[in-house]
């Protein structure tokens, strides 16, 4: 029998509780052995909670027990998180968390404590809900140079642009309602602002390329100044706005940044709606691929976790290896990165725009008297200087 | 150092060979150990070839070289790559493969030989080309009960449907086209008649449920009467006509087929076009997810075999216990299968049909005095039936 503690009798806890229970014999089949929870930690008692009994309050009941092998961190936020992660490793324990938050600020340090302890630390669950990126980067894809990758790793804010593409409404108007539907926190900052998402991406990037990357060091822009008129014009292009979190490497080092891109009908990530997360991953050899699933949700986050799981009953008393070293990638300065951008102008500016804009072309953009152009792919800071001569009423979106 | 052997030095051979040779320090870093190709069996020499050195014509001098702990077999067929298989695992040596038809065929005998050898058998390739699916399955997905897979695993055929309805050309004439391209065989009986994706969803469903799928139990059906008003009927109501292999658990058993379906836009199997591949996958945890990318190509499945290799080289000594029993699955025969259908009628037949398919809702089929409605769900047999009757010049077409 290997016995599992899970911290955080919330929405994704619960999840893995259930899951466990409900899986048991498949899980028992893949590990070789039953993987049962002991300990549930919450400050909450759940009355009438099936797994009631299993309800402790003081984590040092968990972390004294030799018997749990697993610890399933499923708190969020840092603190205490960060102080229970800490503590199990330390005493040999494995830990699995959906915790993007504590992975992209403490993960090396927590790996690190891990090797020396000979146990792990995983967290598929941090990225991208059930889809299972995290371990395809760090075995299948373990051997390739990974280029690039792309995501849209924040189900909210894709399900809000879904809607207000599909509805033609506003922003504030369809975060409301998503607020009301459970979608979107009462504070929706870290999800609409793209922090979330940029969280996420420092965490994909640094196990491609085995290095540090700070997500403090990577540009995020949200989505909550995107107007229906701009999803008007990106239709017009035959396109949608998604919020992507990419990075690429380059010779000039690695450009990461998040922000709302217009998405072409020939990109994968083109079809990828309402609460949906993917992945697109280019590597030297493989080429393009993408990872699609639900990013978010009580069973899908369970699903990564529980994989998680499975994969330290296998590895028991090892250390799996993987993660980054302490070592930071060179990055592009967010003026050095370059995109391509979809403008929508007054048309009285159009001959500004072709005199700033060389050799672009105007197209319908949807809206009465503008028109609209993509660029050329030019570095943010020439885009910006020539953008500022359009006036006031200019807009515009990069373009993947 | 490691050492490897590569089977037969066509296309994807001399990719594995390239790929380990481009990423030999991101493979050393990864496996913890270099990785060297040391012999490349193949009865041609290779004159003026980078790796000129390293072909040997006889298999014993591989499987004689204890050295060697990984064999890579990319020749294809059932014989010799069967004997040289079974030659290498006997002698502790894992293996892996881009067979399909091999381990399709013979994968369990070949399972158990590994176990029985302290070594492993690797398959990734086979299915999906560079798309790491079937480790996926094999990992993180391991403790799901996978409700279904349906893939786009045939680039071939995908791609004759993507020009064939970009083009409104005839199969025919996309056929003679792609094989000039190399894009389809001189005999692509294979792949238009749907055998290649049967072997594929045959594996990937026995991993799934850890029982052995025959191939040859599964109905199977090729585009190649696939004709030019099909994909035009199949526009009208907004879909795509892709070859789908799909296996389904259901109450009465599995659910296995292969053979073209159309897709709806809310599908994400919707948007794989050209040689792109795809698997969608439901657990019971999961939900919903999808993997795409190049199904086949050099590279691409070079990328898979060499994932394969890594994991080889991870787990020198020991057994990856990962396949399926020799126990079959309850399957349902082809003519209790349940699907919706796409049917295309002369306007003279309508009300035959709305006889024989009551409450069914006409719409334009985009060919001329010819109206189309889709069913609801029903057996195979009902529909044939009821089918059968809509005259001599009626189509039909599955919809998922």
């Amino acid at each position: 029998m290997i016995y599992a503690a899970v911290l955080g009798y919330g929405t994704v806890g619960s999840g893995v509780v259930e899951a466990i229970h409900t899986n048991k014999e498949k899980l028992k089949k893949a590990a070789g052995d039953e993987i049962t929870v002991r300990y549930i930690l919450d400050l909450r008692d759940f009355e009438g909670d099936p797994f009631e009994s299993l309800v402790v309050h003081d984590f040092s009941v968990i972390e004294n027990d030799p018997e749990v092998s697993i610890v399933v961190e499923t708190m969020g936020g840092i603190h205490p998180a960060y102080e229970f992660t800490m503590a199990a490793l330390k005493k040999g324990k494995s830990v699995c968390t959906s915790n993007k938050a504590l992975v992209a600020d403490c993960g090396y340090e927590l790996m690190q404590t891990a090797k020396a302890n000979n146990c792990s630390y995983f967290f598929e669950a941090s990225c991208g809900g059930g889809i299972p990126v995290i371990r395809a980067l760090t075995t299948s894809l373990a051997g390739e140079e990974i280029l690039e990758i792309t995501g849209i790793l924040n189900g909210t804010t894709n399900y809000i642009l879904t809607r207000m593409a599909d509805e033609g409404s506003a922003f504030s108007e369809v975060l409301a309602d998503a607020q009301a539907l459970g979608y979107a926190e009462k504070d929706p900052t870290a999800d609409v602002e793209g922090h979330d998402a940029c969280r996420k991406i420092a965490i994909l990037i640094s196990l491609a390329l085995g290095k540090r990357v700070d997500f403090r060091d990577i540009y995020t822009e949200g989505i909550s100044r995107i107007t229906p008129e701009d999803i008007t014009t990106a239709k017009a292009f035959g396109g949608r706005i998604r919020l992507l979190a990419g990075a690429k490497v380059t010779d000039h080092g690695l450009e990461a940044m998040v922000a709302p891109y217009m998405v072409g009908k020939d990109s994968p990530l083109y079809g990828v709606n309402d609460v949906f997360n993917a992945v697109f991953v280019r590597g030297n050899i493989l080429g393009d691929s993408m990872f699609y699933g639900r990013g978010a949700g009580k069973l899908p986050t369970a699903s990564a976790v529980v994989g998680d799981v499975l994969e330290c009953a296998k590895t028991l008393g090892k250390h799996a290896s993987f993660g980054w070293d302490d070592e930071k990638p060179e990055m592009t300065a967010k003026d050095g990165i370059v995109n391509r951008f979809l403008v929508r102008i007054p048309d009285a500016y159009a001959a500004r725009a072709a005199e700033v804009f060389p050799g672009i072309v105007f197209a319908d953009s949807g809206i009465f008297e503008q028109c609209a152009f993509i660029t050329e792919e030019m570095t943010e800071k020439d885009f910006e200087q020539a953008f500022a001569s359009l006036g006031p009423n200019a807009s515009c979106i990069r373009v993947k």
